[in-house]
């Protein structure tokens, strides 16, 4: 496998979830998410270097909560504005100048060592790779821009099969990562894909998992402890 | 609220779920999926007429595991090979001419009242009304149909904030899905509000809940088991 560095892009603010802490902080199955989201990662990916990238208002809070867990080796960078602005300073950060760059979403701790695996094999022999998974559920496209999602909207049936839903860890070629993030902010970079597509570059969609849940509400994390505990029950019948 | 009739599609054989029993027999918390489905309608629905459509195949079993388990009234028919004409055979076994009909999952147990009457009462007033959820994954849409989701494919981003996530169940004024259900089937009609549009009426975007997993895989029967633990601990609480 090629040296790998990963961003762990765990910039939010957002307390959806409920509770004055930010979600990556929260414990899940006792650790916290963050915590969990860094030793997936750190486990799939012996070897490589780890930069969170977090809010500079919580950057102590992390270093405090971290110390009391077993946590992998990590560095810690602050943040900006938007998504974009974080793993820029997370690419900033990494100094063992990686072949390869995952980044990878803090609130997304149960991913597992064979999907980031599988991603990054296809990043070394493509460039660019992200996993996805089919939807399930109809999708519905709607024409109007709404801040409810209620409303008589003028909307359609789009064709599922022809939607993919894209998860993380995305991962790159450094080289191209690196020459991507060098555009300016644009408001359609919601992730690294687009960051680096628009920079023309194809991005290999590689096999996701639904279990690989990216933790925004209170019913995530009911999810997310009863997905825990299924998986810790079988690895102990093992 | 008007007098209303619901139909329950348990139409799949699907056992993706591993196992040879289609996954509305299955049991959930102790009891069958289409059993917790069809009381979940009668409960947010009191009086409402309930026909479960089933294949051929399982109308028998059906019967016999019913009888084991405290299941609301309900007729049952059997289905057709297309979603659309089970839901047909559904309408016309109908009894008691109901104002509106519903069109619920059989394989969404863990519908809440909330979000039932919340559907009715838009679709009593509107003609037509589906519940959706807003996307948290980012959207990818790919050029071209594939039967595998790995490949480098051309695929672009999808502006996620311009999707629902549909589910149901989806509630209509009955003469307005009787007179949609009189046309020829269509490969686009992937659900009862594609269905409806097609005949020219618009339908109302009602706010659906995360929650309400439609089950698929085993993966979200070890979530639906988790949110289900969850729901009771929190009412016993109450």
């Amino acid at each position: 496998m090629a040296r790998t560095g990963a961003i762990i892009v765990a910039g939010g603010s957002g307390t959806r979830c409920g509770g004055a802490l930010p979600k990556q902080f929260a414990l899940l199955g006792g650790m916290p998410v963050l915590a969990r989201t860094i030793n997936a990662v750190a486990a799939a990916l012996p070897g490589a270097e780890i930069v969170a990238v977090l809010p500079e208002r919580h950057a102590d809070f992390w270093k405090n909560l971290a110390a009391r867990f077993e946590v992998a080796p990590h560095t810690i960078v602050t943040g900006g504005a938007e998504r974009f602005d974080s793993v820029r300073r997370g690419l900033a950060a990494l100094r063992t100048d990686p072949e390869l760059i995952a980044v990878q979403d803090g609130v997304r701790p149960l991913v597992s060592a064979e999907l980031i695996r599988r991603v990054a094999e296809a990043a070394e022999r493509y460039g660019a790779a992200i996993p996805v998974v089919e939807a399930v559920d109809s999708l519905r496209e709607v024409e109007e821009q709404r801040t409810e999602t209620e409303g008589i909207a003028a909307s359609h049936v789009a064709d599922r099969r022809r939607f993919r839903i894209v998860q993380t860890p995305q991962i790159f070629r450094a080289d191209l990562l690196r020459g991507a993030y060098g555009a300016e902010y644009r408001a359609e970079f919601t992730d690294d894909a687009s960051v680096v597509e628009a920079a023309g570059h194809g991005v290999f969609l590689a096999r996701g998992e639904r279990g690989n849940l990216k933790i925004t509400t209170a019913e995530d994390f009911i999810l997310a402890e009863a997905l825990l505990a299924a998986r810790e029950e079988g690895a102990e019948r093992e």
